[in-house]
């Protein structure tokens, strides 16, 4: 999928909502578990109810690793049924890896070409050789680690580098890797302010925003100082419309949710 | 498993060499294409030829995802049958994982509780909370990533931070988290000189040390700047070692090269 097609769809449903898939079999409705695949069902219903107020999903692949082999099957049948059922919508594996040239490789064929994701967040430490094989999938796009919405952000990411915070010593850098054009990066909720300088840096770059809702960000002000011409904003909310509800109405609560965050991006594109 | 554990077995092999199964189907032996699992049984043959000249193996997950749903069954075949068959041995699940706390609890208990893995690698850029998930568990370890092997580890991780670099702040600030003594931490080989200062940060620490071999480094010059009272060092080497040959003789060649190693580390240990 090109960011223009990501644009468009954006326009159509008057919304920029990334709803992440982080599935906990301690979370889900009881009722869920009596099923072959509780994980998928649950994913599924969720999508069902909620495809039309948001343009991506986002499973992150630590809740199906956890499973093992029956989840990595749901995760599977989960962009499956995506793919297949709603083409439209922009995929993330949310994976956060990184490593040497050939490992990286591995990692962009497992989620690129055999999961057929739209994207993959990946991690900067190791650097350029680590991002590139993502980056050389044409129409796939590699969201890499700048600002994350976490405590620990402030260990590393805003450490000083000569003058300046590491982060924006990432964001800069990775505007020079081969096919930089594929990039896009996490940008955390929780940081509003933030967003000024980095849209100094990477001005025309989607982002994907963790940390509005459960993490305590303001959608209203990720926007005000986030937002491009093209949108650029993907605004991610797992925990606040999957666990809605933990009753049998759980999908029905979802999009109640998903409908809320939507309404409020409507207006915010006015 | 303990590191005094694992001391104690480099002494008793005389041997602190790893080897890397990074199961590529493009590269092993053509007749095991016929069988059920390749991967798991390319796996098998090389350890059973290896087992007394090693003290850990380290299944890169990547390979392993990159085969979808059969990969990672052959990524728990290959844990289980090294649990079983040889418990002396220290398993790295080679994955580079980081996430926000939640999620690395996650992967914490994919890594150590349903695969049974004695430890696993992660990527510093989170922090904190993204890291004492994995450090919360007892016996197992956490191997961080502090100086890698790459081209790429001179775009950030050498980046100067007020007066010194950035893989210095990650050991230093590392050192503070909660079972800090679960550290153990990646240090690439490619750059012998660098271990004489990082062992003034970490001079009781366990390094995995990747890049001998196929990378460049060399053997006797790690040992000579890296080595501490306890040897501390974990040697990795992959290539090197489990594509030796492609022929059917594949895993005695593989021993050949694993003897080699172990014999240039028996002379080091004296």
């Amino acid at each position: 999928m090109t960011t223009e097609q990501l644009t468009t769809q954006i326009r159509t449903k008057k919304s920029f909502l990334c709803i992440g898939l982080d599935v906990d079999l301690n979370k889900i409705p009881e009722h869920l578990l009596q099923t072959e695949d509780p994980i998928f069902e649950f994913n599924k219903a969720i999508i069902d109810a909620t495809h039309d107020l948001c343009v991506s999903y986002k499973p992150n692949t630590a809740f199906y690793e956890a499973y093992g082999i029956k989840g990595w099957q749901s995760l599977e049948k989960t962009i499956n049924y995506i793919n297949k059922r709603y083409p439209e919508i922009f995929t993330i594996a949310d994976a956060k890896r990184g490593d040497i040239g050939n490992t990286s490789s591995m990692y962009a064929r497992a989620f690129f070409k055999d999961l057929n994701f739209d994207s993959v967040t990946v991690a900067p430490y190791m650097g350029k050789d680590s991002v590139e094989p993502f980056l050389a999938f044409e129409d796939k796009h590699t969201i890499m680690l700048a600002l994350t919405s976490n405590e620990g952000a402030f260990d590393f990411q805003t450490q000083n580098v000569e003058g300046k915070e590491l982060y924006k010593v990432v964001l800069e850098t990775s505007k020079l890797w081969k096919n930089a054009h594929n990039l896009m990066y996490v940008v955390g909720a929780t940081k509003a302010e933030y967003f000024t300088e980095i849209r100094k840096i990477v001005p025309d770059s989607f982002f994907l925003v963790p940390g509005v809702g459960a993490q305590g960000g303001s959608l209203a002000e990720v926007c005000k100082y986030g937002m491009n011409t093209n949108v650029g904003l993907l605004i991610n909310s797992s925990r606040g419309v999957i666990y809605a509800s933990n009753g049998v109405n759980f999908a029905e609560k979802a999009r109640e949710e998903a409908l809320k965050l939507q309404q409020e991006m409507q207006t915010i594109l006015g």
